[in-house]
């Protein structure tokens, strides 16, 4: 990551005016606990997938106010001297807890927690929220293409059109975690360690005097590596026959071409009109790649009417995560110290009962079943017994009289665990390979009707007595 | 700019791939011309705002394949020695020209036309693509926002949610060139001198034991720039009553609450209950801010209903685009210079007439007429001559027997000016204030019909003459 990513100024201008405020009211130093959760699944889904994790741990580890920084802040004529070089001195030095990277979560359940100084944790509200979202975002959308395709059908393509900089970058670690097998992005694949794979572009068949010279040049260039791009005058006038051509010509020499790539036109109709195309003269092996605003829904709908379609490029609808272009992540104080000393649970109502918060130290109790299936997600305060073997009450969240008693539970795994201590990681960064198939066993575990695109089964969040009684409490309180 | 986004390996990796092909068969140093452009206006809109171009320019300026980069690409066993080492020296020597900054644009007209040798175009779409791209589509949707608000009323807050790091910086560049008066992300504030602005969260309420002590320390601390967040509890019940003790005790002291803000519920209810309930206790110059998923469309409602709303926080909608995540820019190979030395027009046709390019180098003439209003955009090869005072035929780019005879042309502006030449910069970057300010200008030429959200007129787009006649030439041979 650049060092810029690093800077303490990558938050919102009200953090740092509210940490002042904390700042000269002498509550900087007051302990709280933060939790970063969502409300709402993407892409009108049934799951999403966390990600995020590890570039948010690295921020955490390395952000710091430069000399620049503090300059340019002294010239907004809003913030003391004082306050000013405490920020010099600033270090997060809290504690993360946090489900792990790639698994399948679902809205309310903390997704990570941030405790320690109010001032810290209050700061870090902006820039993990950025990271964890976008990149939630988009694995989770990788991840439902990639179930439509097939797992190991999909290169992510989307860094012409992709949100920024960063938007081309992030987006390929995530896509990756969500499934795709590679990136066409060069520095993504420097960055993160992801395969990088392509073809070649229009303009390389333009920048010769006839396709069919633009493919011979391409595939003399590359004989064993050789996709090659169609559509540029006629897909089965033109570019379908020149590949045979080269394609004969490479097998002649003990090569094989690769693939060919359709990137316009009804992909349906014309992988079928090419794979018997291909096959006719031989060329059973190669593969067929088709790009072109294609998304979970368009892929569905290509497999249901037959399509001869080995590897998907998917682009801007991936990268740029179209339908539903961001995570509804959020961070909310769930308990601070109060003026005596002690620990207080802490609850927003709101004006809509949806966007109001569950108060105190919650752990997320996933339940699984005899089938090693997921049964629901259980919240509770941290600390709480329960006797799992002889069932649960679980709550709604938000709607008082629905409650529903799990049985059958054979295992129940405590979701957030300890990652950061004292600022600093408990274990190095996971390798994005075993990152990427926890996401795929975990999508395995959850139901086939959670996964389906279309008004998708909704998994089960629940509250636990504890955690039930003490928000009812909250709320009643709060709203008398 | 960091020092990573001046990476060359911020490409796809089949630019390298055909750059490696291009320079083994001795085709790298040609002569050539790509076009800049896009398809379909975003958000079904009217217009676009072209931006970015600044950021494009440093990029090319700047990029370099560093020793590490190098080394990568060494290890991918794609590349031969000699073409790392000519990517050691790589430097963009070319020419720009474009439209400025700011400009409102429209389809199939070049936005850019870079030229210069066949290899250094061919490497630099892919980061141009993703600069230009993602600010010209938030640049658009700021642009609208703004037109429905009112331009200086809405201020920029969507770093939490934005898609990634740089997602929320260039998307707040973006979004005050459109017309934003302000971002809440501090570091785009620093690194584009942009006006910097915030409010308070829930979380400052509930570290504290109320809401009003909550509201007394904030006004304590920003005595003169106090804007409270009322829906923490109850917004007409408990944050307006509390807000208003706060403000009269302020006032008693001789300065003045700035503002209250809204950020859950009906808010053309709640606006006007709590401009009726602020006028009561005689604070009429509190404004009102709203906030929580807001876009162009909401905010024309909210208007229409009456809501009583002087600033609009606008976020996650406008920095990722909401319905319309992505800007179709593309980038195509105009002209290159064949095996005779004689640069030859090309033209790409596809299966999709509408994804087929227009040949040659091309100039834009905006055409206005006697009200100073946009009359036409017309494109033609440059150098070609008009006598736009006797009216012009200008031809449908894809329609070949739709044509309109232009007249009443009070003046031709041609929109493609030089910006860079042999790989320099030839003006320094304009200060961001000046692109806004061009901005918001231009948007005024276009006619009212062109801005409105729903069914916007279709500013026309046409070929010239000559143009026109090379393209269907080109067209026919080509599909012969």
């Amino acid at each position: 990551m650049m060092s810029a990513l690093h800077s303490g100024l990558f938050t919102d201008f009200y953090q740092l005016t509210m940490a002042q405020g904390y700042f000269s009211q002498k509550m900087g130093e007051r302990r709280a606990a933060f939790d970063l959760f969502f409300r709402k699944q993407p892409f009108e889904g049934g799951f999403s997938v966390l990600a995020g994790l590890d570039d948010a741990l690295d921020f955490l580890e390395n952000v710091r106010f430069s000399g620049d920084d503090i300059a340019y802040l002294k010239k907004r004529k809003v913030f003391t001297d004082e306050f000013l070089d405490h920020l010099r001195e600033f270090r997060f030095t809290g504690n993360v807890h946090a489900a792990p990277e790639g698994m399948p979560v679902f809205p309310m359940a903390p997704l990570l927690r941030v405790s320690g100084s109010l001032e810290q944790c209050q700061l870090m509200e902006s820039p993990l929220l950025n990271i964890v979202n976008f990149q939630s975002l988009i694995a989770t959308k990788s991840a439902r293409v990639s179930l439509e395709a097939g797992y190991d059908n999909v290169l992510e393509f989307g860094m012409r059109r992709a949100q920024g900089f960063n938007g081309a970058l992030a987006a390929s670690r995530a896509a990756y975690i969500g499934g795709c097998t590679g990136t066409s992005c060069m520095l993504a694949g420097k960055m993160y360690g992801i395969p990088v794979s392509g073809t070649h572009a229009h303009s390389w068949v333009m920048a010769f005097p006839d396709e069919l010279s633009a493919f011979r040049a391409f595939a003399t260039q590359y004989p064993d590596n050789c996709i090659l791009l169609v559509d540029t005058v006629d897909t089965l006038k033109s570019g379908i026959p020149n590949a045979v051509t080269v394609g004969r010509e490479l097998a002649a020499n003990g090569h094989r071409l690769r693939g060919v790539r359709l990137d316009s036109g009804d992909l349906a109709y014309l992988s079928i009109e090419t794979r018997k195309m291909l096959d006719a003269a031989g060329l059973d092996y190669v593969k067929i790649v088709a790009s072109g605003e294609l998304d979970e829904r368009i892929i569905h709908d290509l497999k249901a009417q037959g399509a001869k379609i080995d590897i998907y490029g998917v682009g801007t609808k991936l990268v740029t995560a179209e339908g539903s272009s961001s995570f509804s992540g959020i961070y909310k104080l769930a308990a601070v110290e109060a003026d005596s000393g002690a620990m207080t649970m802490k609850i927003k109502l709101s004006d809509n009962i949806g966007k109001s918060t569950l108060p105190g130290i919650k752990q997320v109790w996933r339940l699984f079943g005899g089938g090693g299936e997921m049964m629901a997600d259980l919240i509770d305060f941290e600390g709480e017994r329960h006797d799992f073997a002889n069932g649960v009450w679980g709550y709604h969240p938000f709607v008082e009289y629905e409650r529903k008693f799990y049985d059958g539970i054979v295992s129940a795994v405590p979701l957030l665990t300890p990652v950061m201590k004292d600022g600093a990681r408990l274990a190095p960064p996971r390798p994005l390979t075993e990152i990427r198939a926890a996401c795929r066993a975990g999508l395995e575990t959850l139901h086939p009707t959670m996964r389906r695109l279309l008004n998708p089964h909704i998994y089960k969040v629940s509250l636990g007595q504890a955690l039930f009684d003490e928000t009812r409490r909250l709320r009643i309180r709060e709203e008398r």
